[in-house]
This record gives C-alpha cells, structure tokens and sequence, in this order.
C-alpha cells in the first residue's frame, strides 16, 4: 500500500487504542509527510480536531505554495468541516481510505476543482464499521447527528 | 448593539490586543453563551482555530441538538472551513458581524438551508481594514491565499 495510507491508518490505529474515533490523516508536501493527526474527540473533548483537522494543525502555518502543492490522505470520506478547511487552503488532491461507511463532501470537493482517489481500503472500512457498532452515539456526536 | 455580537467583537479586540487577526465569535444557545473565542493563528501557530472554530472548540462537546438550536455570531464572514463547520453541525443561524472586508461561503451555507443575518457593523469592518493594511501577508495566510 501506498506509504502515505499507511501513515494514516497508523493514525487512526492509534487513535482507537487511545479509546478515540479510529480516523487518521497526513499531509504531504514534496514527497513528505509535514502533518499527520488523529481525531480527537474523546481524547481532548474536541469538536474540532477531526482526523484531517488534526493532521493540518499538527503542519502548523504553511504558506499558501505549500498547501497548493500538497496532497491530503484521510482514511475517511471527508465531512462538510474538512472538506471545507481542504477548499479553504486550496488542497488540490484527497486521498480517501475508504467512503462506505460514511460519504462526506466529495461532490462539493470536486465541483471546488479538487482531485478525488478512493481507495475502498478494507483495514479503514473495518476499523470504522467495528467503531461505529461499539459505540454508536459517539459516532453521530462526530458527524453532528 | 445585540449582547452577543457585542461579545464577538469584544473576542475580537482581545485578539487584536494580543497581537491576532482581530475576528471573534460567539455560539449561543438558549439565550446564553456556551462558547466564545477568538483567531488563534499568531497566538498559537495555529492554521485552524479561525474565531468560530475557537467559539465551538471552547463549547466542548455538545449534542446535535444543541447545535441545531443554537445560534453562532462572529465578527466576519465565515470562511469555507468554518462555513463547513456550520454545516457539519447544522446551526441553524448565523449573525455576521460584517462581509465587505471578505465574503465568506454565505452562497453555500444559504443553499444549505441555514439563516444569515449581516450587520455590516462598522466596529468589525473597522478593525478587519486596520489589520489587512497593517499585516497584508498574514491575513492572505489565514485566508489561504
């Protein structure tokens, strides 16, 4: 698999032995991860710190050249807030672990001009269909339901 | 003026004080502030904490319910990742303190149903022309430019 996936299903591996929302993502500039993170939810009580947001938090401030110039990987369909932080900055390819479990903004991605791959990775699908069955009103908590 | 935007312009101007992109916010349920907060970039490096994503960070974890009977004030137009945020939270009602400085994803977030209200007031579009010319490339960072 590719390495940038892997980094982020370590992320949201981490974060489901940390009792949080098995969701992780990196950010990748030049070949090179310069963010990586996992949801936060249940860790830090964070409405926020989604898997993707995690990941461009921990980049700390880029410039706009880098974040046009990077590539995000996220082992989840990206929800109205990501998807929105990812049009914000102008972040010009998603790459999705998997959308079957939940399908966020892709469409709102793609007419902002911004490329998708999903990859149907069935580790990330099994880590959140175990997820939400355990712990359902976490789950709708994080999606706003 | 309305208490609460007045809240969210006094976020902004702590901002301001501490050296910040002067933007506040507030979120307000049943008549009364859950969560209140400021831009964070200079402060804290941070290229997520906008003002309304402070404001629903510094709300902790709330129920959808709460955030669909809540109304959420800040000082500018909201950004596409905070626009997201809304969204993903389905907040019904958003009180925009102004949007000749920067008009945010308001298209957006009124085909999604949800109810804006713009002030125009001149303390926000005040504080928003002072900083712009005084701190050009800061400003274009926090707006992914």
């Amino acid at each position: 698999m590719d390495e940038f996936m892997q980094a982020a299903i370590e992320e949201a591996e981490q974060g489901l032995a940390e009792g949080g929302v098995p969701i992780g993502s990196v950010l990748v500039f030049e070949g090179k991860i310069i963010g990586r993170g996992h949801n936060q939810r249940q860790q830090q009580n964070s409405a926020i710190l989604h898997g993707e947001m995690s990941a461009l938090e921990n980049a700390s401030r880029q410039t706009a050249r880098v974040y046009r110039n990077s590539v995000i990987y996220t082992t989840l369909s990206p929800c109205p807030m990501c998807s929105g932080a990812i049009r914000l900055y102008q972040i010009p390819r998603v790459v999705i672990g998997e959308n079957q479990t939940f399908l966020g903004d892709e469409a709102l991605l793609k007419s902002s001009g911004i490329e998708l791959e999903v990859l149907q990775n069935e580790r990330c699908i099994q880590l959140m269909q175990d997820f939400i069955a355990a712990n359902p009103e976490i789950w709708n908590e994080d999606i706003g339901e």
